[in-house]
């Protein structure tokens, strides 16, 4: 999944899902999925920005952006008729949390702080 | 940091503190001081959990939960008593967003969701 870093120029409040994930070992066509579930989140309504990066040992963390909750359901919802979340339960992650958390304030560094 | 997958046992609302930043080339003792830095979080009132990836590109996110945000704020009070926090200004970081966040719902997977 393409990260975005720094790219991102977000005024709170606005939401994050926060999605920490343990790969499997096997790969499969994880990426070249991946690549195309941020592309389709990239045109959903409220999407915002994703970031996100992975660990040699296989532990990652994807954080994705949205205006509002509404944003989040809808495309919860509209992900769910799409093949890569079936497969992802079933192959590629061992384990994975979703947090759902409104961001209400933001700092950048190191040039300037507060 | 040391990451902690999947240890944590969450009830919403709870507070997380999204810190996505990119590595400048040089580590210096980076990895010794984040790792003390991670143990002194955890002696923090408040402090709930850790976690964190970085890929080999440099960019890396970590996510540290808290109780509420009087927790937060204290962290970073004592915090910018602590020589780490000067460092990754100057050497460590190239640039880093901090984003403060109130986690709503969350869920895990794949063995069940919702």
């Amino acid at each position: 999944m393409p990260s975005s870093p720094f790219a991102l120029d977000l005024k709170p409040p606005y939401y994050a899902v926060i999605f920490p994930s343990m790969r499997t070992a096997g790969d499969g066509d994880y990426e070249e999925t991946a690549r195309l579930m941020a592309e389709l989140a990239r045109t959903m309504p409220g999407f915002l920005g994703i970031e996100s990066a992975r660990s040699a040992d296989g532990f990652g963390i994807t954080v994705s952006y949205w205006r509002d909750e509404a944003s989040i359901r809808n495309w919860r919802r509209y992900s769910e008729h799409v093949m890569a979340q079936e497969r992802g339960k079933r192959e590629w992650y061992q384990h994975y949390e979703l947090r759902i958390a409104r961001v209400e304030r933001a700092y950048s560094g190191p040039e300037g702080r507060d």
